[in-house]
């Protein structure tokens, strides 16, 4: 394996979502949990309909849509103060506590990092520098450009050309198992990160290879680059 | 409204997925309920995935699928014998209890009728003979021919080509808010039943209609049309 470059999945993989949990817990005293991971799942199924109805609108817009639902359906009262408190939260994730060392070695070694994202290109700028990453990434890509979410190949095709590199060139990166099956399906090699080891979904591709975290990600990504 | 003909959604809609939770508790005492809720989402999320991955397999390939996962996932024991039971339950689904009689009154209007289902069409046949309601429709459309799942919009010109009318004039029927907002979108007419009055998902369509049955459903066509 030639491994030129890395591309990395934003929200669970890079950072963490545990901060918009507490969050919902703190809006809605023990329902927080259960609503964190409603909006989430709402969140993901909306870019995936929207993307096949043929009617993008942003990932801001979609995860706003998915928390009205979601506390409708839940029956929790949203009002306005509440709904923009925990939207913003999205602006101000933090990175996985392994996240800068492992990103460090790897920019060390040499090898250009992107992101690849659903987020909305502003609130994507916006996270990486709240949380002072900027230096990490040569390039911040937003599926805004392509005007579909992912898994459409038109998002991994943004990769292949932001970085000027041949797919099987590039290592994508996500703890996002659905995303991970379908950039290996794409055609990149997969890292998949399985904090919380889960099955991987059965949809034809499976990751090229599997770790518990980005440490031993970076350590995989090393080992195979300098034989 | 001119409604020159109805198609109608299958699982959810015209037939009752009870028989599958049932099937599930039995097999796994304790966790069916989980276990069926689970499998049935997963089904649907690889349904979108897989068509935005244009990795198309049909429903039973991927219904089995979802429930390998879901065993996993939950840390459920599948063995073939289980897993073969599990999946033949979705040929015997039965209709709920208002459904023929609804659908009755609407033939008798000189209202055509037909399905259009995720379903594989040899599945989609069996259902429809195994519970003796061959009478009902005069097209049983399967997502098989477009290849590609619902809410793809080359699933909805299915319906349009085999009905030989116009979308204005088709009423679609689903009790899947997804597949409600987006046939919607599409350009049907389009009936949503709400058996459990949950809320609509928030998709930027809104249905012509809401109804909690089939019944009532058959009530407001007929009321609509014979104006």
């Amino acid at each position: 394996m030639d491994i030129q470059g890395i591309v990395f999945d934003l929200y669970g993989t890079l950072y963490d979502l545990g901060s918009v949990t507490r969050a919902c817990e703190k809006a809605f005293p023990t329902r927080g949990v259960q609503l964190a991971d409603t909006w989430r799942r709402k969140q993901l199924e909306y870019t995936w309909l929207r993307t096949l109805m043929e009617r993008f609108a942003d990932f801001d817009a979609v995860s706003e849509d998915a928390l009205v639902f979601s506390c409708e359906d839940m029956g929790l009262a949203l009002d306005a103060g509440t709904r923009r408190r925990l939207c913003d939260e999205y602006l101000k994730l933090q990175p996985y506590a392994d996240m800068p060392a492992s990103l460090r070695r790897l920019k060390d070694a040499g090898l250009p990092l992107a992101i690849l994202s659903n987020a909305a290109q502003g609130s994507l700028t916006q996270v990486i520098g709240n949380s002072g990453m900027k230096w990490g990434f040569e390039h911040l890509i937003s599926v805004d450009e392509a005007v579909v979410f992912k898994p459409h190949r038109k998002v991994y095709l943004l990769a292949e050309a932001r970085m000027a590199m041949r797919r099987e060139n590039l290592l994508f990166v996500s703890s996002n198992t659905w995303d991970a099956a379908a950039a290996k399906a794409f055609g990149f090699p997969v890292c998949w990160i399985n904090r919380q080891q889960r099955p991987f979904d059965q949809l034809g591709a499976m990751p090229t290879v599997e770790v518990a975290d980005l440490e031993a990600m970076a350590e995989w990504v090393l080992a195979v680059s300098l034989k």
